[in-house]
C-alpha cells in the first residue's frame, strides 16, 4: 500500500495530487525549483524539498535528484502529474528500478503509445479507426506519391518522433509532397534523431474529441465518456467540456468502445486519455493519439461522473480494483473548464507574469476551482501561464454556460493581465454558445472584438 | 416574470441570492447598512443601496426604506433571504400589497406555522406526528396537571408565542409544573404580548432532523431529503450533513410523507424546512416546527440532489412548475457544511470582530464554499458571526468527513479568530466520526479539548 508519495510536479496540478492524498491519507512529499520557494504546493504538502535552480531540466526534469529525495524521505510511490515527467518512459521505467510505483502506466505503455508510428499500426492492428494512411514509416518519395495517390490529397506529413506541432507538414500537391517529405525527415533527422515519417490523410475542418480511460492492474478498463476541447490557440486548449456538443449517442458509444480498446492494445493501466479527430461533417472519428497521464482537463469528468480520477489512479497504482464497471458509470449534467492564465488576451495573448496582487476565486454553487494561487503570489516567469481552471458543473450546457459567466465575472485577480476577459467573450460569442465550433475556431473569429 | 429582485440581506446568503439572479439573467439590487458599505455583496449586484444605519431595525429590518429601494429601482420581487424579515408574514402581505413578488410562501402560510400552538394543531389534524401533549392552549394550572399525568414526566411548557429557546421550561415533577405553567404565562405575556403556552412531553435526547421541501404554485410539493443538524451550540446548529446517519430506509420514507403533508396542510409554496425531533432510540420523530424560508444549511440538499434551491425559489415564485416528481428525485452521496465563524473556540466561541487580513478559500474536487468575506473585509460587530459555509460532497460519509478535514485544513483566515479549528477536533472526534450524536452532545463533550 502506497503510504508516502512525492509529486514530481508544480502549480495547480501538485496541489490536486496533495489534496487527493490528505483524502486518502497518504503522506505527500513536494519538491520545487529555487523560483518556486513560495509556491502554493510546497506549503500544503506534508515535506518539501528544493530539487534544483530556475530551469525546468535541472528541477522538475531532474532524475536523480527527484528519485534521490523519494528515496531518502521513505516515498513508495511518485505521481509525475501533466507535462514534465509524465511521459517519459525512461523515468518510469526508473522508478521500476528503485522499486518505488510510478502512478502511472507501465514504461512500455508510455513507449508504445508515445511512438506516433507504432501507436498507429497498433491502433489499427486493435481495430481502432485511424486516418487512412501509410502503414508505418514511408519507405521512399515514390511510396509516399503512391499511398497519396491512393488516399487522395491534401495530406500530412509527420515524423514518427514528433510531437507539440513539430515535424508536421500539410501537402495539397505532388510536388508540395515531393517537398515535403524530403524536408520534413531532413528536419526530423536533426530535431528528434530520427527520420522516419509517415503520410495520413489530411482533415481540414475536425473537432478534438477526446475520451477519459481508466484501467486497473487486473485487466479492467473503462471509459468515463468524453471531453470536446476544440477551442484552442496554438494547439494549447482553453475551454473544454463534456459532453461534447457535437456527439450523438451512437457515436458516442463508438469513441467510448475505441478508447477502452485503444487503452487495452497496450496493457494501459491507471488515467488515460485517447484523442480523436472526429470529422464531424461525415460523423467519423480517428486515432489522434493517447496521453499517458492525467490531463490538464480531466476535472470536467470528475464533475459529471462523480469519479474522483487522482485518488483512482492512487488506487489503481497500489493494486485496487476499478470502483465501477462500464455499465455503472453514469453522465450527470454538463461541465465545462475554463483554463485562466496570466496572459493578455488584449495583446495576442503575451504572458504577463507579476505579483497577484488580490485573489479571490469565485465560489457557490457548482463552481470548482483548482489553482495554486494565492493574494500576494509571485508568477514566476519559468513556466507554464496557466493560474487557475475554473470548472462548472449544472444540470444543462445553456445552465453551465451561464454559471461559467458568473463564475467568471466575479473572479478577481488583480495584478497581472489573465484570459478572463477572453473566456467571457467566447461564452457570449453566438458559434460557441450555438455548439458550432471546430478547432480552427480561434483562427477564424476575432472573440475579442466580437 | 420576475426581471429585477431585491436581495432583502446581506452577508453570503445575500451573495448566493445575487449568484442565482445572475444565473437566471435577473437583474439583482443589493440594499445595505451603513455597515456594510464594502460588503461583498453591494459589490456583486447590479445595483446597490444603502437602507440606513448600522442597527438592523433602521436597515435590514426597514419594510418602508426597503419597499421604497424596491419600487423606485423598478425591481419586481423580493427575496429575504433567512433572518430579518423572511419570516415576517407582514412583510410578505407589504409585498402583496404593493404588488412586488415576495420570494417565499404566503402570508397566511408564515402566520399559521409562525404560531406554534396553531401549527401543532394543523399537523395534529394533517396526521403529521406531533409529540404528545395538550390540544392547543392550557386553559389553567389544573388542566395542565391533568395532561401531564396522561402522557407522563418530564413536559416541556412552551409559550406559543415564544421562539429561539425563549418561554420554554422543562418540568420533572408536578410542583414544577405548577410553578412553570404561571411563570411561563407570566414571562410570555411580558415578552411577547400572548400569554398562552401549551405542553408537550419533553423528550431528553434526540436528534434534529430536519426535511427540506419543495412546492410550487399548482399544488405540486416535494421533499429532497434530510438533513441531521443534532451538532448545535446553544440551539445554533454548527455543522450538517445529509443524509442523517441515524435514519433507516424506512423512517427516511416516513419522514419525507409527513414533511410533505405539513406543506401541504398550510398550502406551501416555495422552499421550507420541516425540522422533526428525532427519537432515534424508539425510531419515532415528532413535528418540532417548521421554518418557512431557505436555510443556512440548504446548499447539503443542493449538493446531493443536484437541485439548486435558489433558483427553485425564484422559478416557483414566477409560477412556473416544479422541476422533478418526488420519484424523480435522486440522492447522490454525502454531503457535509460546517458554518465557519468568526468566533474563538479556546475562548468559549467568543465572537472575534476585525479585519481578515489573508483569506484563501479551499478549493478543489468536491468543495464549495459560499461566503461573503475576502482579503480585506472587516466584518462588522453587528451580525451575525458566520463568515463562511463550506460545504464538501463525497460518496460516502466517510470520504466526506477526510475531503472536509482537507478543506479545512487549507482554509486561511488571518485576523480574526474562527471556529474552524472546532470543526477540525469535532471530525476527528470518534463518536462524530461514528455517527452517534444527539443535540447534547456539544453540552457532553469538550470538544476542544478532546
Amino acid at each position: 500500500m502506497i503510504k508516502k508519495l512525492l509529486v514530481a510536479n508544480r502549480g495547480e496540478i501538485a496541489v490536486r495530487i496533495i489534496r487527493a492524498c490528505k483524502e486518502l491519507g497518504v503522506e505527500s512529499v513536494a519538491v520545487y525549483s529555487q523560483a518556486d520557494r513560495n509556491a502554493l504546493h510546497v506549503q500544503l504538502a506534508d515535506e518539501a524539498y528544493c530539487i534544483g535552480p530556475t530551469a525546468s531540466k535541472d528541477s522538475y526534469l531532474n532524475f536523480t535528484n527527484i528519485m534521490s529525495v523519494a528515496t531518502s524521505t521513505g516515498c513508495d510511490a511518485i505521481h509525475p502529474g501533466y507535462g514534465f515527467l509524465a511521459e517519459n518512459s525512461d523515468f518510469a521505467e526508473l522508478c521500476r528500478e528503485c522499486n518505488i510505483t510510478f502512478v502511472g502506466p507501465t514504461p512500455e505503455a508510455i513507449t508504445k503509445m508515445g511512438t506516433k508510428d507504432i501507436a498507429r499500426e497498433t491502433m489499427r492492428e486493435a481495430g481502432v479507426p485511424i486516418v487512412p494512411g501509410s502503414t508505418g514509416i514511408v519507405e521512399s518519395v515514390e511510396d509516399g506519391m503512391s499511398i497519396a495517390k491512393d488516399i487522395g490529397y491534401p495530406v500530412i506529413i509527420k515524423a514518427t518522433a514528433g510531437g507539440g506541432g513539430k515535424g508536421i507538414r500539410v501537402a495539397r500537391t505532388e510536388q508540395e509532397l515531393v517537398k515535403g517529405i524530403t524536408i520534413t525527415q531532413q528536419e526530423a533527422a536533426t530535431a528528434f534523431g530520427n527520420p522516419g515519417v509517415y503520410i495520413e490523410k489530411y482533415i481540414e475542418d475536425f473537432r478534438h474529441v477526446e475520451i477519459q480511460v481508466l484501467a486497473d492492474t487486473h485487466g479492467n478498463v473503462i471509459h468515463l465518456g468524453e471531453r470536446d476541447c476544440s477551442i484552442q490557440r496554438r494547439l494549447q486548449k482553453l475551454i473544454e467540456e463534456t459532453p461534447s456538443p457535437a456527439l450523438n449517442e451512437e457515436t458516442r458509444t463508438k469513441m467510448g468502445d475505441a478508447a477502452v480498446k485503444a487503452a487495452q492494445a497496450v496493457g494501459y493501466t491507471g488515467a488515460g486519455t485517447v484523442e480523436f479527430i472526429f470529422d464531424y461533417r461525415e460523423n467519423k472519428f480517428y486515432f489522434m493519439e493517447m496521453n499517458t497521464r492525467i490531463q490538464v482537463e480531466h476535472p470536467v469528468t470528475e464533475m459529471v461522473t462523480g469519479v474522483d480520477l487522482i485518488q483512482e489512479q492512487i488506487k489503481v497504482a497500489n493494486g485496487e480494483h476499478l470502483p465501477l464497471k462500464q455499465e455503472e458509470v453514469t453522465f450527470n449534467g454538463w461541465a465545462i473548464e475554463c483554463r485562466i492564465n496570466a496572459e493578455n488576451p488584449e495583446k495576442n495573448f503575451m504572458p504577463s507574469a507579476g505579483t497577484i496582487e488580490m485573489y479571490l476565486p469565485p465560489g457557490g454553487y457548482g463552481v470548482r476551482v483548482d489553482s495554486a494561487a494565492y493574494p500576494g503570489y509571485t508568477i514566476p516567469p519559468y513556466y507554464d501561464s496557466m493560474i487557475a481552471k475554473l470548472i462548472v458543473h449544472a444540470p444543462t450546457r445553456e445552465e453551465a454556460i451561464e454559471r461559467m459567466k458568473r463564475a467568471l465575472s466575479e473572479f478577481v485577480i488583480e495584478g497581472v493581465a489573465t484570459t478572463i476577459p477572453f473566456h467571457l467573450k467566447l461564452l457570449n460569442h453566438e458559434q460557441f454558445v450555438g455548439g458550432e465550433f471546430n478547432t480552427k475556431f480561434l483562427e477564424l473569429h476575432d472573440v475579442m472584438n466580437s
